[in-house]
Protein backbone atom coordinates (compact mmCIF):
# COMPACT_ATOMS: atom_id res chain seq x y z
CA UNK A 1 0.00 0.00 0.00
CA UNK A 2 1.42 3.36 -1.03
CA UNK A 3 2.28 5.39 2.21
CA UNK A 4 -0.40 8.75 2.48
CA UNK A 5 -2.64 7.42 -0.06
CA UNK A 6 -6.20 5.79 0.89
CA UNK A 7 -6.09 1.90 0.32
CA UNK A 8 -8.12 1.24 -2.75
CA UNK A 9 -10.58 -1.27 -2.83
CA UNK A 10 -12.22 -2.54 -5.73
CA UNK A 11 -15.36 -3.76 -5.63
CA UNK A 12 -17.40 -6.60 -7.72
CA UNK A 13 -19.97 -9.50 -7.53
CA UNK A 14 -21.79 -11.66 -9.73
CA UNK A 15 -25.72 -10.92 -8.69
CA UNK A 16 -25.30 -8.06 -10.28
CA UNK A 17 -24.83 -3.61 -9.65
CA UNK A 18 -28.09 -3.33 -8.37
CA UNK A 19 -28.38 -6.13 -5.85
CA UNK A 20 -28.51 -5.55 -2.64
CA UNK A 21 -25.80 -7.85 -1.58
CA UNK A 22 -22.83 -5.66 -2.92
CA UNK A 23 -24.87 -2.71 -1.91
CA UNK A 24 -24.00 -4.31 2.13
CA UNK A 25 -20.30 -5.02 0.67
CA UNK A 26 -20.00 -1.32 -0.17
CA UNK A 27 -20.79 -0.04 3.37
CA UNK A 28 -18.52 -2.49 5.02
CA UNK A 29 -15.78 -1.43 2.94
CA UNK A 30 -16.47 2.21 2.27
CA UNK A 31 -14.86 3.41 5.39
CA UNK A 32 -11.41 1.75 5.29
CA UNK A 33 -10.60 3.71 1.27
CA UNK A 34 -11.38 4.83 -1.82
CA UNK A 35 -13.99 2.22 -3.43
CA UNK A 36 -14.41 1.87 -6.75
CA UNK A 37 -17.14 -0.29 -8.11
CA UNK A 38 -16.92 -2.15 -10.92
CA UNK A 39 -20.10 -5.48 -11.06
CA UNK A 40 -22.17 -6.56 -14.07
CA UNK A 41 -25.00 -4.04 -15.11
CA UNK A 42 -27.16 -7.91 -15.02
CA UNK A 43 -27.55 -10.84 -13.00
CA UNK A 44 -24.41 -13.45 -13.78
CA UNK A 45 -24.48 -16.14 -11.35
CA UNK A 46 -22.96 -19.21 -12.54
CA UNK A 47 -21.05 -17.55 -14.56
CA UNK A 48 -17.46 -18.89 -13.36
CA UNK A 49 -13.96 -18.26 -14.70
CA UNK A 50 -15.99 -17.13 -17.55
CA UNK A 51 -14.32 -13.78 -19.78
CA UNK A 52 -15.79 -12.29 -23.00
CA UNK A 53 -14.07 -13.25 -25.84
CA UNK A 54 -16.16 -13.00 -29.12
CA UNK A 55 -17.73 -9.81 -28.34
CA UNK A 56 -16.95 -6.45 -26.63
CA UNK A 57 -17.61 -4.81 -23.77
CA UNK A 58 -19.11 -1.66 -22.30
CA UNK A 59 -18.73 0.52 -19.34
CA UNK A 60 -21.09 2.68 -18.11
CA UNK A 61 -20.14 4.98 -14.73
CA UNK A 62 -22.91 5.09 -12.46
CA UNK A 63 -21.47 7.08 -9.88
CA UNK A 64 -18.75 9.72 -8.84
CA UNK A 65 -18.04 10.61 -5.56
CA UNK A 66 -15.13 11.68 -3.55
CA UNK A 67 -14.87 8.36 -2.51
CA UNK A 68 -16.98 6.04 -4.12
CA UNK A 69 -17.33 5.57 -8.09
CA UNK A 70 -19.69 3.17 -9.58
CA UNK A 71 -18.97 1.59 -12.93
CA UNK A 72 -21.50 -1.16 -14.64
CA UNK A 73 -20.43 -3.65 -17.29
CA UNK A 74 -21.29 -5.26 -19.99
CA UNK A 75 -19.33 -8.24 -19.41
CA UNK A 76 -18.80 -11.38 -16.66
CA UNK A 77 -17.86 -10.74 -12.97
CA UNK A 78 -13.68 -11.73 -14.49
CA UNK A 79 -14.13 -9.34 -17.12
CA UNK A 80 -15.06 -6.77 -14.26
CA UNK A 81 -11.73 -7.49 -12.85
CA UNK A 82 -10.34 -7.31 -15.83
CA UNK A 83 -11.48 -3.80 -16.88
CA UNK A 84 -10.92 -2.41 -13.49
CA UNK A 85 -7.20 -3.54 -13.15
CA UNK A 86 -6.76 -2.37 -17.05
CA UNK A 87 -8.52 0.53 -18.24
CA UNK A 88 -10.36 2.03 -14.87
CA UNK A 89 -8.23 2.25 -12.12
CA UNK A 90 -4.68 4.56 -12.35
CA UNK A 91 -3.26 2.51 -9.54
CA UNK A 92 -3.24 -1.15 -8.83
CA UNK A 93 -5.77 -1.69 -6.41
CA UNK A 94 -4.99 -2.71 -2.48
CA UNK A 95 -7.80 -4.96 -1.73
CA UNK A 96 -10.54 -6.82 -4.01
CA UNK A 97 -13.62 -7.87 -2.54
CA UNK A 98 -16.36 -9.35 -4.18
CA UNK A 99 -20.35 -10.17 -3.22
CA UNK A 100 -21.90 -10.14 -0.97
CA UNK A 101 -22.98 -13.52 -2.87
CA UNK A 102 -27.11 -14.13 -2.72
CA UNK A 103 -26.77 -18.07 -2.61
CA UNK A 104 -23.78 -20.34 -1.01
CA UNK A 105 -20.39 -20.77 -2.51
CA UNK A 106 -18.89 -23.00 0.40
CA UNK A 107 -18.07 -26.36 -1.08
CA UNK A 108 -17.64 -27.33 -4.51
CA UNK A 109 -20.13 -24.38 -5.53
CA UNK A 110 -16.40 -22.37 -5.73
CA UNK A 111 -16.34 -23.71 -8.98
CA UNK A 112 -19.14 -22.64 -10.85
CA UNK A 113 -19.24 -19.11 -8.66
CA UNK A 114 -18.86 -15.91 -10.26
CA UNK A 115 -18.41 -14.14 -7.11
CA UNK A 116 -15.51 -16.27 -6.27
CA UNK A 117 -14.05 -16.16 -9.69
CA UNK A 118 -13.87 -12.66 -9.43
CA UNK A 119 -11.95 -13.06 -5.88
CA UNK A 120 -9.57 -15.51 -7.36
CA UNK A 121 -8.83 -13.05 -10.63
CA UNK A 122 -7.62 -10.29 -7.88
CA UNK A 123 -5.69 -13.06 -6.10
CA UNK A 124 -3.86 -14.01 -9.66
CA UNK A 125 -2.99 -10.65 -10.10
CA UNK A 126 -1.39 -10.53 -6.59
CA UNK A 127 -4.07 -8.33 -4.61
CA UNK A 128 -5.39 -9.59 -1.58
CA UNK A 129 -8.89 -11.00 -2.22
CA UNK A 130 -11.73 -12.43 -0.47
CA UNK A 131 -15.51 -13.21 -1.38
CA UNK A 132 -18.16 -13.61 0.46
CA UNK A 133 -21.42 -14.94 0.07
CA UNK A 134 -24.70 -15.70 2.42
CA UNK A 135 -26.85 -18.63 2.52
CA UNK A 136 -30.10 -17.53 1.43
CA UNK A 137 -29.89 -16.59 -2.93
CA UNK A 138 -33.63 -14.50 -2.41
CA UNK A 139 -33.45 -11.41 -3.75
CA UNK A 140 -34.02 -9.76 -0.49
CA UNK A 141 -31.44 -11.50 1.93
CA UNK A 142 -30.63 -10.18 5.18
CA UNK A 143 -26.98 -9.29 5.72
CA UNK A 144 -26.74 -7.89 8.40
CA UNK A 145 -24.75 -10.74 10.30
CA UNK A 146 -22.36 -10.68 7.02
CA UNK A 147 -22.38 -6.90 7.52
CA UNK A 148 -21.30 -7.18 10.79
CA UNK A 149 -18.91 -9.41 10.67
CA UNK A 150 -17.73 -9.36 7.21
CA UNK A 151 -16.46 -5.88 8.77
CA UNK A 152 -14.49 -7.40 11.48
CA UNK A 153 -12.83 -10.09 8.76
CA UNK A 154 -12.14 -6.70 6.26
CA UNK A 155 -10.52 -5.14 9.03
CA UNK A 156 -8.26 -8.57 9.67
CA UNK A 157 -7.08 -8.59 6.09
CA UNK A 158 -6.48 -4.92 6.30
CA UNK A 159 -4.02 -5.60 9.52
CA UNK A 160 -2.48 -8.69 8.44
CA UNK A 161 -3.06 -8.80 5.06
CA UNK A 162 -3.44 -12.12 3.12
CA UNK A 163 -0.22 -14.39 1.74
CA UNK A 164 0.25 -14.39 -2.39
CA UNK A 165 -1.56 -16.88 -4.46
CA UNK A 166 -4.36 -16.68 -1.58
CA UNK A 167 -7.66 -15.80 -1.38
CA UNK A 168 -10.94 -16.35 1.02
CA UNK A 169 -13.95 -17.67 0.51
CA UNK A 170 -16.24 -16.29 2.96
CA UNK A 171 -19.96 -17.99 3.55
CA UNK A 172 -22.19 -16.22 6.70
CA UNK A 173 -24.92 -18.99 7.73
CA UNK A 174 -28.36 -17.39 7.41
CA UNK A 175 -29.11 -16.98 11.46
CA UNK A 176 -29.76 -15.07 14.33
CA UNK A 177 -27.05 -12.92 15.49
CA UNK A 178 -27.19 -14.03 19.03
CA UNK A 179 -26.82 -17.66 17.35
CA UNK A 180 -24.11 -17.25 15.71
CA UNK A 181 -20.95 -19.08 16.88
CA UNK A 182 -17.86 -17.46 15.61
CA UNK A 183 -15.90 -17.90 12.63
CA UNK A 184 -13.90 -21.01 11.53
CA UNK A 185 -11.19 -21.31 9.33
CA UNK A 186 -11.92 -24.61 7.18
CA UNK A 187 -11.26 -26.98 4.16
CA UNK A 188 -13.92 -26.92 1.23
CA UNK A 189 -16.15 -30.07 1.99
CA UNK A 190 -16.15 -32.60 -1.01
CA UNK A 191 -19.62 -32.55 -2.47
CA UNK A 192 -21.37 -32.27 -5.46
CA UNK A 193 -24.27 -30.62 -6.91
CA UNK A 194 -26.51 -33.57 -8.28
CA UNK A 195 -28.29 -32.21 -10.97
CA UNK A 196 -31.96 -32.57 -12.22
CA UNK A 197 -33.01 -31.11 -15.26
CA UNK A 198 -36.91 -30.39 -15.59
CA UNK A 199 -37.66 -30.94 -18.97
CA UNK A 200 -40.51 -28.90 -20.44
CA UNK A 201 -41.97 -28.63 -24.32
CA UNK A 202 -42.35 -25.46 -25.82
CA UNK A 203 -46.10 -23.33 -27.53
CA UNK A 204 -44.25 -25.31 -30.74
CA UNK A 205 -43.74 -28.56 -29.26
CA UNK A 206 -40.25 -28.78 -28.69
CA UNK A 207 -38.33 -29.74 -25.58
CA UNK A 208 -36.30 -27.70 -23.39
CA UNK A 209 -34.94 -28.06 -20.30
CA UNK A 210 -34.41 -25.65 -17.12
CA UNK A 211 -31.14 -26.77 -14.99
CA UNK A 212 -32.01 -27.31 -11.11
CA UNK A 213 -30.32 -29.41 -8.58
CA UNK A 214 -29.67 -29.98 -5.10
CA UNK A 215 -26.26 -29.96 -3.42
CA UNK A 216 -24.72 -33.84 -1.65
CA UNK A 217 -22.44 -32.89 1.16
CA UNK A 218 -20.26 -36.36 0.83
CA UNK A 219 -18.67 -35.55 4.33
CA UNK A 220 -21.49 -34.16 6.69
CA UNK A 221 -19.60 -34.83 9.67
CA UNK A 222 -15.96 -33.88 8.86
CA UNK A 223 -15.60 -30.80 11.06
CA UNK A 224 -13.31 -29.73 9.23
CA UNK A 225 -15.15 -28.75 6.29
CA UNK A 226 -16.80 -25.75 5.81
CA UNK A 227 -20.29 -27.12 4.88
CA UNK A 228 -19.93 -28.46 9.02
CA UNK A 229 -19.16 -24.87 10.05
CA UNK A 230 -21.57 -23.56 8.15
CA UNK A 231 -24.31 -26.14 9.53
CA UNK A 232 -23.57 -25.70 13.08
CA UNK A 233 -23.81 -21.69 12.96
CA UNK A 234 -20.31 -21.16 12.05
CA UNK A 235 -18.88 -18.52 9.78
CA UNK A 236 -17.15 -20.39 7.47
CA UNK A 237 -13.36 -18.90 5.71
CA UNK A 238 -11.60 -21.21 3.39
CA UNK A 239 -8.42 -20.21 1.77
CA UNK A 240 -8.64 -21.10 -1.90
CA UNK A 241 -5.40 -21.60 -4.22
CA UNK A 242 -5.10 -20.88 -7.27
CA UNK A 243 -2.68 -23.80 -8.40
CA UNK A 244 -4.72 -27.18 -9.27
CA UNK A 245 -1.68 -29.20 -9.55
CA UNK A 246 -2.51 -32.59 -7.63
CA UNK A 247 1.23 -32.95 -6.99
CA UNK A 248 0.29 -36.82 -4.92
CA UNK A 249 -0.90 -37.87 -8.31
CA UNK A 250 2.42 -36.54 -10.38
CA UNK A 251 4.26 -39.72 -9.02
CA UNK A 252 1.75 -42.41 -9.69
CA UNK A 253 1.22 -40.99 -12.96
CA UNK A 254 4.58 -41.57 -13.55
CA UNK A 255 4.87 -45.10 -12.32
CA UNK A 256 1.94 -45.47 -14.35
CA UNK A 257 3.99 -45.11 -17.61
CA UNK A 258 2.43 -41.59 -18.24
CA UNK A 259 5.49 -40.28 -18.86
CA UNK A 260 8.00 -41.51 -22.18
CA UNK A 261 10.86 -40.11 -24.17
CA UNK B 1 -16.85 -50.48 -16.11
CA UNK B 2 -19.81 -53.44 -16.59
CA UNK B 3 -18.32 -56.59 -18.25
CA UNK B 4 -20.10 -57.59 -21.44
CA UNK B 5 -20.61 -53.93 -22.71
CA UNK B 6 -18.26 -51.67 -24.59
CA UNK B 7 -17.15 -48.73 -22.55
CA UNK B 8 -19.31 -45.42 -22.98
CA UNK B 9 -17.39 -42.51 -23.73
CA UNK B 10 -18.85 -39.40 -23.52
CA UNK B 11 -16.89 -36.50 -25.86
CA UNK B 12 -17.31 -32.82 -25.43
CA UNK B 13 -15.41 -29.16 -26.24
CA UNK B 14 -15.67 -25.61 -25.88
CA UNK B 15 -14.71 -24.91 -29.90
CA UNK B 16 -18.42 -26.09 -30.64
CA UNK B 17 -19.87 -29.12 -32.36
CA UNK B 18 -18.49 -28.56 -35.98
CA UNK B 19 -14.64 -27.55 -34.77
CA UNK B 20 -12.08 -29.89 -36.28
CA UNK B 21 -10.67 -30.62 -33.00
CA UNK B 22 -13.65 -32.53 -32.00
CA UNK B 23 -13.76 -34.33 -34.98
CA UNK B 24 -9.91 -35.63 -34.13
CA UNK B 25 -11.04 -36.07 -30.49
CA UNK B 26 -13.60 -38.58 -32.15
CA UNK B 27 -11.01 -40.36 -34.13
CA UNK B 28 -8.92 -40.89 -31.13
CA UNK B 29 -11.68 -42.59 -28.84
CA UNK B 30 -13.93 -43.91 -31.62
CA UNK B 31 -12.66 -47.67 -31.80
CA UNK B 32 -12.78 -48.41 -27.74
CA UNK B 33 -16.16 -48.14 -27.11
CA UNK B 34 -19.58 -46.58 -28.00
CA UNK B 35 -18.98 -42.79 -28.14
CA UNK B 36 -21.50 -39.63 -27.41
CA UNK B 37 -21.04 -36.29 -28.36
CA UNK B 38 -22.69 -33.61 -26.32
CA UNK B 39 -20.70 -30.32 -27.49
CA UNK B 40 -21.91 -26.61 -27.47
CA UNK B 41 -23.97 -25.47 -30.90
CA UNK B 42 -21.27 -22.52 -30.87
CA UNK B 43 -18.23 -21.97 -29.64
CA UNK B 44 -18.02 -21.31 -26.08
CA UNK B 45 -14.12 -20.33 -24.96
CA UNK B 46 -13.19 -18.80 -22.28
CA UNK B 47 -16.21 -20.21 -20.70
CA UNK B 48 -14.53 -22.13 -17.85
CA UNK B 49 -16.83 -23.57 -15.68
CA UNK B 50 -19.91 -21.60 -16.48
CA UNK B 51 -23.65 -23.55 -16.34
CA UNK B 52 -27.20 -21.69 -17.29
CA UNK B 53 -29.37 -20.57 -14.73
CA UNK B 54 -31.61 -17.84 -16.54
CA UNK B 55 -32.75 -19.49 -19.57
CA UNK B 56 -34.02 -23.21 -20.83
CA UNK B 57 -31.26 -25.39 -22.86
CA UNK B 58 -32.39 -26.98 -25.99
CA UNK B 59 -30.83 -30.31 -27.73
CA UNK B 60 -30.21 -31.35 -30.94
CA UNK B 61 -29.52 -34.64 -31.85
CA UNK B 62 -27.23 -34.46 -35.29
CA UNK B 63 -26.29 -37.97 -35.84
CA UNK B 64 -27.30 -41.47 -34.67
CA UNK B 65 -25.00 -44.43 -35.73
CA UNK B 66 -24.42 -47.82 -34.03
CA UNK B 67 -21.28 -46.57 -32.10
CA UNK B 68 -21.23 -42.80 -32.57
CA UNK B 69 -24.19 -40.51 -31.58
CA UNK B 70 -24.00 -36.61 -31.96
CA UNK B 71 -26.33 -34.07 -30.07
CA UNK B 72 -25.83 -29.92 -29.97
CA UNK B 73 -26.87 -28.39 -27.22
CA UNK B 74 -27.35 -24.49 -26.50
CA UNK B 75 -25.30 -24.26 -23.39
CA UNK B 76 -21.88 -24.12 -22.18
CA UNK B 77 -19.49 -27.30 -21.90
CA UNK B 78 -20.49 -27.70 -18.25
CA UNK B 79 -24.12 -27.62 -19.57
CA UNK B 80 -23.85 -30.33 -22.49
CA UNK B 81 -22.37 -32.70 -19.22
CA UNK B 82 -24.45 -32.49 -17.20
CA UNK B 83 -27.29 -32.68 -19.70
CA UNK B 84 -25.49 -35.62 -21.04
CA UNK B 85 -25.22 -37.11 -17.39
CA UNK B 86 -28.82 -36.43 -16.59
CA UNK B 87 -31.07 -36.33 -19.69
CA UNK B 88 -28.75 -38.25 -22.29
CA UNK B 89 -27.10 -41.07 -21.11
CA UNK B 90 -28.84 -44.80 -20.15
CA UNK B 91 -25.50 -45.01 -17.98
CA UNK B 92 -22.85 -43.42 -16.25
CA UNK B 93 -19.94 -42.76 -19.31
CA UNK B 94 -16.74 -45.22 -18.16
CA UNK B 95 -14.42 -42.26 -19.52
CA UNK B 96 -15.22 -38.07 -20.37
CA UNK B 97 -12.99 -36.50 -23.60
CA UNK B 98 -12.54 -32.98 -23.94
CA UNK B 99 -11.52 -31.28 -27.15
CA UNK B 100 -8.87 -31.05 -29.08
CA UNK B 101 -8.82 -27.04 -27.97
CA UNK B 102 -7.86 -24.71 -30.59
CA UNK B 103 -5.21 -23.25 -28.29
CA UNK B 104 -3.14 -23.70 -25.17
CA UNK B 105 -4.90 -24.67 -21.94
CA UNK B 106 -1.78 -24.91 -19.80
CA UNK B 107 -0.70 -22.55 -17.24
CA UNK B 108 -3.18 -20.27 -15.38
CA UNK B 109 -5.18 -21.03 -18.87
CA UNK B 110 -7.11 -23.97 -17.21
CA UNK B 111 -8.85 -21.77 -14.97
CA UNK B 112 -10.27 -19.90 -17.85
CA UNK B 113 -10.60 -23.04 -19.90
CA UNK B 114 -14.60 -24.23 -21.15
CA UNK B 115 -12.73 -27.42 -22.54
CA UNK B 116 -11.37 -28.45 -18.98
CA UNK B 117 -14.36 -27.34 -17.15
CA UNK B 118 -15.87 -30.15 -19.10
CA UNK B 119 -13.50 -32.67 -18.00
CA UNK B 120 -13.17 -31.16 -14.35
CA UNK B 121 -17.33 -31.55 -14.15
CA UNK B 122 -16.71 -35.76 -15.35
CA UNK B 123 -14.15 -35.67 -12.65
CA UNK B 124 -16.45 -34.12 -10.14
CA UNK B 125 -19.11 -37.05 -11.31
CA UNK B 126 -16.01 -39.53 -10.34
CA UNK B 127 -15.61 -40.42 -13.83
CA UNK B 128 -11.99 -40.54 -15.74
CA UNK B 129 -12.13 -37.18 -17.30
CA UNK B 130 -9.38 -35.68 -19.63
CA UNK B 131 -8.89 -32.62 -21.66
CA UNK B 132 -6.85 -31.96 -24.75
CA UNK B 133 -5.51 -28.80 -26.28
CA UNK B 134 -3.04 -28.14 -29.15
CA UNK B 135 -1.17 -24.64 -28.89
CA UNK B 136 -2.85 -23.55 -31.77
CA UNK B 137 -6.14 -21.28 -31.53
CA UNK B 138 -6.59 -21.42 -35.40
CA UNK B 139 -9.57 -22.95 -36.82
CA UNK B 140 -7.67 -25.37 -38.88
CA UNK B 141 -5.30 -26.51 -36.64
CA UNK B 142 -2.96 -29.28 -36.90
CA UNK B 143 -4.49 -32.09 -34.59
CA UNK B 144 -2.00 -34.93 -36.14
CA UNK B 145 0.48 -35.16 -33.28
CA UNK B 146 -2.32 -34.95 -30.76
CA UNK B 147 -3.97 -37.67 -32.94
CA UNK B 148 -1.53 -39.87 -33.03
CA UNK B 149 -0.09 -39.03 -29.22
CA UNK B 150 -3.75 -38.63 -27.73
CA UNK B 151 -4.44 -42.00 -28.55
CA UNK B 152 -1.62 -43.57 -26.60
CA UNK B 153 -2.54 -41.84 -23.35
CA UNK B 154 -6.32 -42.75 -23.29
CA UNK B 155 -5.04 -46.16 -24.12
CA UNK B 156 -3.02 -45.94 -20.95
CA UNK B 157 -5.84 -44.36 -18.79
CA UNK B 158 -8.33 -47.26 -20.57
CA UNK B 159 -5.74 -50.02 -19.07
CA UNK B 160 -5.12 -48.08 -15.60
CA UNK B 161 -7.60 -45.63 -14.74
CA UNK B 162 -7.27 -42.38 -13.02
CA UNK B 163 -7.41 -41.79 -9.30
CA UNK B 164 -10.75 -40.40 -7.70
CA UNK B 165 -10.69 -36.87 -7.81
CA UNK B 166 -8.61 -36.06 -10.16
CA UNK B 167 -8.26 -35.35 -14.27
CA UNK B 168 -5.70 -34.40 -16.71
CA UNK B 169 -4.51 -32.01 -18.62
CA UNK B 170 -3.16 -32.68 -21.72
CA UNK B 171 -1.71 -30.17 -24.06
CA UNK B 172 0.18 -30.59 -27.36
CA UNK B 173 3.03 -28.36 -29.03
CA UNK B 174 2.47 -27.40 -32.21
CA UNK B 175 5.36 -29.23 -34.26
CA UNK B 176 6.97 -31.76 -36.23
CA UNK B 177 6.46 -35.20 -35.17
CA UNK B 178 10.11 -36.10 -35.65
CA UNK B 179 10.58 -32.84 -33.05
CA UNK B 180 8.75 -34.22 -30.14
CA UNK B 181 10.61 -35.59 -27.19
CA UNK B 182 7.90 -37.43 -25.42
CA UNK B 183 5.14 -36.96 -22.72
CA UNK B 184 6.08 -35.25 -19.49
CA UNK B 185 3.94 -35.22 -16.18
CA UNK B 186 4.14 -31.77 -14.26
CA UNK B 187 2.63 -28.86 -12.53
CA UNK B 188 0.55 -26.09 -13.62
CA UNK B 189 3.77 -23.19 -14.14
CA UNK B 190 2.60 -20.19 -12.14
CA UNK B 191 1.76 -17.00 -14.65
CA UNK B 192 -0.48 -14.89 -15.26
CA UNK B 193 -2.29 -12.86 -18.40
CA UNK B 194 -1.53 -9.83 -18.79
CA UNK B 195 -4.63 -8.04 -20.40
CA UNK B 196 -4.49 -5.29 -22.69
CA UNK B 197 -7.96 -4.17 -23.89
CA UNK B 198 -8.50 -2.61 -26.97
CA UNK B 199 -10.26 0.40 -26.76
CA UNK B 200 -12.53 1.80 -29.58
CA UNK B 201 -15.58 4.25 -30.46
CA UNK B 202 -18.66 2.80 -32.02
CA UNK B 203 -20.54 5.28 -34.81
CA UNK B 204 -22.69 6.68 -32.25
CA UNK B 205 -19.25 7.65 -30.85
CA UNK B 206 -19.36 5.39 -27.69
CA UNK B 207 -16.39 3.39 -26.16
CA UNK B 208 -16.47 -0.10 -26.24
CA UNK B 209 -13.47 -2.72 -25.47
CA UNK B 210 -12.04 -5.51 -27.02
CA UNK B 211 -10.43 -8.20 -24.53
CA UNK B 212 -6.64 -9.28 -25.36
CA UNK B 213 -3.61 -9.72 -24.07
CA UNK B 214 -0.65 -12.16 -23.22
CA UNK B 215 0.31 -15.01 -21.34
CA UNK B 216 3.48 -13.78 -19.12
CA UNK B 217 5.14 -16.90 -17.18
CA UNK B 218 6.59 -16.30 -14.11
CA UNK B 219 9.18 -19.40 -13.82
CA UNK B 220 10.11 -20.01 -17.65
CA UNK B 221 13.51 -21.98 -16.20
CA UNK B 222 11.25 -24.52 -14.16
CA UNK B 223 11.79 -27.94 -15.43
CA UNK B 224 9.01 -29.39 -13.81
CA UNK B 225 6.57 -27.35 -15.18
CA UNK B 226 3.46 -27.73 -18.15
CA UNK B 227 4.86 -24.62 -20.01
CA UNK B 228 8.66 -25.50 -19.95
CA UNK B 229 7.77 -29.23 -20.90
CA UNK B 230 6.08 -27.49 -24.03
CA UNK B 231 8.74 -24.70 -24.90
CA UNK B 232 10.97 -27.97 -25.25
CA UNK B 233 9.09 -30.16 -27.23
CA UNK B 234 7.48 -32.65 -24.75
CA UNK B 235 3.71 -32.88 -24.51
CA UNK B 236 2.71 -32.28 -21.12
CA UNK B 237 0.41 -33.86 -18.58
CA UNK B 238 -0.76 -32.01 -15.23
CA UNK B 239 -2.97 -34.12 -13.13
CA UNK B 240 -5.51 -31.38 -11.88
CA UNK B 241 -7.68 -31.59 -8.44
CA UNK B 242 -10.81 -30.35 -7.75
CA UNK B 243 -10.37 -29.27 -4.07
CA UNK B 244 -9.42 -25.64 -4.23
CA UNK B 245 -8.28 -25.53 -0.38
CA UNK B 246 -4.46 -23.95 0.03
CA UNK B 247 -3.92 -26.48 3.08
CA UNK B 248 -0.63 -24.96 3.97
CA UNK B 249 -2.43 -21.50 5.02
CA UNK B 250 -4.99 -22.93 7.00
CA UNK B 251 -2.53 -22.64 9.90
CA UNK B 252 -1.47 -19.46 9.64
CA UNK B 253 -4.96 -18.40 9.15
CA UNK B 254 -5.82 -19.48 12.57
CA UNK B 255 -2.70 -17.92 13.93
CA UNK B 256 -3.81 -14.73 12.67
CA UNK B 257 -6.72 -14.76 14.76
CA UNK B 258 -9.37 -15.34 11.44
CA UNK B 259 -11.06 -17.59 13.79
CA UNK B 260 -12.54 -16.76 17.00
CA UNK B 261 -15.77 -18.06 18.93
Amino acid sequence: MEKNRKPLILVSNDDGVQAKGIAALIEIVKDFGEVVVVAPEEPHSGMSHAITMNSPLRLHCLKKEENLTIYSCSGTPVDCIKLALNQILDRKPDFIVSGINHGSNASISVIYSGTMAAAIEGCLNGIPSMGFSVLDHSRNADFTIAKHIGKKIFEKVLASGLLPGTCLNINFPVIAMDQVKGMKVCRQADGVWKEEFEKRIDPNGRDYFWLTGSFNNFEPLAEDTDEWALANNYISIVPIQIDLTSYQVINQLKKQGFESN
